[in-house]
């Protein structure tokens, strides 16, 4: 049944949530549609029909409690478990991955990381011991792991994906600059800032008086 | 007219110039929509879509010439030009932000950044000058920037969208958890990898045996 839910929706899920714990940081108890899309750039409309994917929430004109919302999401998102991530690449972008503060507290832990540069290779990064590439495979089948961030370059980042796969990995983080083939059972998530810079100057070149 | 183009099909270009640069570079000359969409997971149908908003490319049954269509895309998104872009915040995040190599060879120039460190300010990071926040206002006036990066805390982030906006700023990438408000005439793209990996975690969960 909840396999008919569009991805735009379980992608803007999370956005909520966060919105929600803010809201319960700021001692808010009940929010509105209204507020809370006023928050986001989201119509109320638009929440109300992402929220109604999953049951019935909030009163008529008493809006959402706040705490309970934040439960329900995070349970519906998985949330409130811990989530064992493996990251594979440690050049530069690997590095800031592995030493970011941000994953350990929302339940993403780093277990393992990979690189093939033997002068990385047994070091501990941020607490986490480095291993061979080349163990990759062994290792996943020893240690199941949930997601799988990619931080090699390009060329390298398809064969990792596919290993990554093969090893039973069913989420895929990519920051590598290219599009990873996955079987459709495996879901991915692409982080690339270029891509990001690019889908706005079509925006901003429109907005200039030249037009050009 | 172009007014009405999608936001989700702009955000596509990019992904089909990356691909169609990677072609060039493999030296093919011609490709059908069929194998474009077979490398980026996209139907066929949605790329002649996508692409028949902005004219005619190809030719029935011959598929598009991988330069022409490159170039073609290359000149709709603006990424012909060069834009310059600013760095708010200089922690460890904005550190490896500055130092990261990708952004300059795509024609996106990091041409200065501030902090509000004292121990920052003064020191170059990869060639730029690191300025002091309480500068970003009068900077800007006297050095229009097209694009600003924000890799500040949550806390502080919307503080620092508002300046730049305010200065004249159009498009902003945002790293900071959290979703900034911004005037409609305004781009945004948030690059948060705990969020994508919470979009992924509802279908992990969906997929494992014991159904939680």
């Amino acid at each position: 049944m909840t396999l008919e839910i569009p991805e735009v929706v379980i992608n803007r899920l999370p956005v909520y949530a966060r919105a929600l714990a803010a809201l319960a940081l700021d001692g808010e108890t009940v929010v509105s549609s209204q507020t809370l899309g006023e928050r986001l750039d989201v119509t109320p409309a638009q929440i109300r029909k992402d929220l109604s994917y999953f049951g019935r929430f909030g009163k008529q004109g008493r809006g959402y409690n706040v705490l309970g919302l934040l439960a329900k999401l995070r349970e519906i998102l998985g949330l409130d478990r811990k989530w064992r991530v493996c990251l594979v690449g440690l050049g530069r972008l690997g590095q800031a991955i592995a030493e970011y503060g941000g994953f350990e507290p929302q339940g993403f832990q780093i277990v393992a990381i990979f690189d093939s540069d033997p002068a990385s290779v047994g070091k501990l990064v941020n607490a986490v011991h480095v291993h061979d590439s080349a163990e990759l495979d062994s290792f996943l089948r020893q240690n199941p792991v949930d997601i799988g961030i990619v931080a090699v370059p390009a060329h390298a980042a398809q064969q990792v994906v596919d290993r990554l796969v093969n090893a039973g990995i069913r989420a895929i983080l990519n920051y590598a600059p290219m599009t990873p083939h996955v079987a459709r059972d495996v879901a991915v998530r692409n982080i690339d800032p270029v891509l990001a810079m690019q889908s706005m100057t079509f925006y901003i070149k429109k907005a200039e008086p030249s037009g050009k």
